[in-house]
């Protein structure tokens, strides 16, 4: 992983972000519309929410997608405004907001993507975000400050910038993979109140592309859970442009795809925990470790059992080495567990074997909770795979922060 | 439904609490260990959790109800304790306690069932509980005092006592059905840390009443969700002794049983109405009530996601009119929702039409949320069925409660 991370560290992307006031209330130092570029034409994937109820700008990127996924040349980002539940008039303010861009960029309309986080269900202030967009355009610049502007401009409730960055080799050639990501609430399996940009100069097909992104975001994305909510907009981009001169990657066996992949699932992971660890309210970042499963997916799907369980997080924020309450949500994650197999750990402190409580010290288990990275192990015994989980607690301030949202 | 509930309005029955200390740090007044007890053997039935981790209890009763359910004549509850993750000690203490009762009240040993609530992980206190056991069968008493103290023994985070009666005429006699509950925290679809047990007079033979129990169940308790945690403990047992000496119940298609199930039906939803509404924390009753489903399942399906959402819950918390999350939890409820048929009303007001805002006032929705019962109505316009689920808000007070709890 590089020490400071940036979009602009891939070589032909170039990034801006400025204030243009999207939300009525926010101070002048909120930046809030983003462009991320790519001086030549990128090869685009995307991962994106699975609610029923999409906001426009997933609509809008899906179909873009699905025609012109190998000639992206910019990603439009706005905060402050979900443009979700805003019917035909949402639709063409994403359209409005991509042709605002293109033209500027002087680059066709549909070779522009465009996200949206904040609040739902209310229009798009158009008057106040097309200026913004151009100025944007404008400011486009391939420092590393111009990438750090992205990642703060596509804050909401995000307490720290998110970014990532790694350099692999592929089929002999240096290739960069860097990213932005903002989380903090709605966070939950299948993509969350999720935005994730990731350029890379890799050269490689819009189907293997697709395949690794799906794959990395499996193993990072949907494996952070904050308040267990899917929002509308959950959107993860990827674009690649080439500039690496590898040989093309075609597929999953062709020479480079796994270097690519595992610098991928490496910026993917650090930007979800990140999520995690940014959690609404959160004052402490938790790993679960799911061991000794039939399956991955079985592993990962009791770890976000747990995860999601808002008594286990309340627990874990009164430092209350409450454990019954990680067994009760182990017991009802739909996986097939056997009660009398499982074993516990708090840290290296193992307070269940068997299925039955060890004669741990409730000293010992309530210090590994006082510290701010608190780690649960679980065990089923049933198998040798295991998944981790990332997730935080559940504080006072999450309801504070989210019983009054909008004002 | 009836002013003054007791458990021992049904003929036949009586009961007693007692102060037992199963909890050290309780107060003298906090009664723990509650009997209820048949004068005559009578028929009983269960629902259960449906947790992969089950507690000692509802282990046990599974077991007598499969072998005795047609003669049991007493229930012992303890709170303060859940006798659950305790391995072969915690059967074994479930045993105990039914020979202690049954040993007092010169019955057979496997016609007492136990129930059990409390924190998780720590073995029974049966220095002090079973004495509170004996001491509890030798207050039996057929007052209504008696049933109002049971209500208040099996509570643990309620903060008033849950009981509910009806009195229904089952082909030309008089029955009575008589119930109490605890929640609070844990609650949540399939049965919650709920401890239910409901009395009748009823002649039914064993299988009529467990698919009347069933039944009601489904529409009640099954329909509350307060943190969407789903105990080791939940049990919902019955107990009907004949008394009303109506013709026995064979089945669903017996003179009497559809308004025996009804009278089950509106005691058991009177309970879990008062479960959400005492829902840790909560300062807001919250009816959600979905209409236009293709079928009940997916109503409640779709109110449950509703209901069970933090970001809902506590933006309801903070009287905020945030529609926008509601459609969002519709979305990703896994119904087969088409999102520009949706309509969504606060109460009297209309906030939603075909999937896009209506023009209502701010003012107006928000006006909604202000008092201590909400209704929020959705409307799927993809059939004719509907149902409604149980909730409350979100609150700081959940977060302080269970951070908290063991201490």
């Amino acid at each position: 992983m590089l020490d400071t991370p940036s979009l602009t560290l891939v070589p032909g992307f170039r990034a801006a972000a400025v204030h243009a006031r999207v939300k009525a209330s926010s101070p002048p130092e909120k930046l809030d519309v983003a462009v991320v570029a790519s001086d030549t034409p990128a090869i685009a994937a995307g991962v994106f929410t699975t609610n029923r109820v999409k906001a426009a700008p997933v609509t809008y990127d899906q179909d873009i997608l699905a025609r012109h996924a190998a000639g992206i040349r910019a990603v439009v980002i706005n905060s402050g405004n979900a443009n979700a539940v805003t019917g035909a008039q949402g639709l063409a303010d994403a359209r409005a907001t991509a042709e605002t861009a293109a033209a500027a960029l002087g680059v066709d309309a549909n070779s522009v993507l465009v996200m949206s986080t904040g609040v739902i269900g209310q229009m798009l202030p158009m008057d106040r975000l097309l200026p913004g967009v151009t100025a944007a355009v404008n400011a486009l610049d391939g420092g590393n400050d111009a990438g750090h502007r992205v990642a703060r401009a596509i804050m909401t409730t995000d307490t720290f910038p998110k970014e990532a960055a790694v350099r692999v080799t592929v089929a002999g050639r240096k290739v960069t993979i860097a990213g932005v990501a903002k989380g903090a609430g709605m966070i939950a399996p299948h993509m969350a109140t999720l935005l994730s940009v990731i350029a890379t100069d890799v050269a490689i097909r819009p189907a293997a592309l697709r395949a690794a992104l799906e794959d990395a975001a499996d193993r990072s994305f949907n494996c952070v859970t904050v308040d267990g909510d899917m929002s509308t907009n959950d959107t993860l981009l990827a674009l690649a442009n080439g500039q690496a001169e590898n040989p093309v990657i075609d597929g999953p066996d062709s020479p480079g795809y796994a270097e690519f992949l595992d610098g991928l699932r490496q910026v993917s992971a650090a930007l979800a925990r990140m999520i995690a660890r940014d959690g609404e309210g959160a004052t402490k970042f938790v790993t679960i470790r799911v061991m000794g499963a039939p399956s991955w997916q079985t592993a990962r799907q009791v770890g976000l059992a747990v995860g999601n369980s808002s008594l286990v997080k309340t627990a874990l924020h009164g430092e209350d080495a409450n454990w019954g309450r990680v067994l009760c949500a182990v017991g009802y994650s739909g996986a097939d567990v056997d009660a009398e197999r499982l074993a516990l750990w708090f840290d290296q402190v193992q307070l269940v074997r068997d299925g039955a409580p060890t004669d741990y010290q409730e000293a010992d288990a309530h210090a590994t909770l006082t510290k701010p990275e608190v780690l649960i192990r679980i065990d089923l015994g049933q198998g040798d795979a295991e998944a981790e989980v990332w997730t935080c607690d559940l504080s006072y301030d999450y309801v504070r922060i989210n019983a009054d949202y909008r004002t």
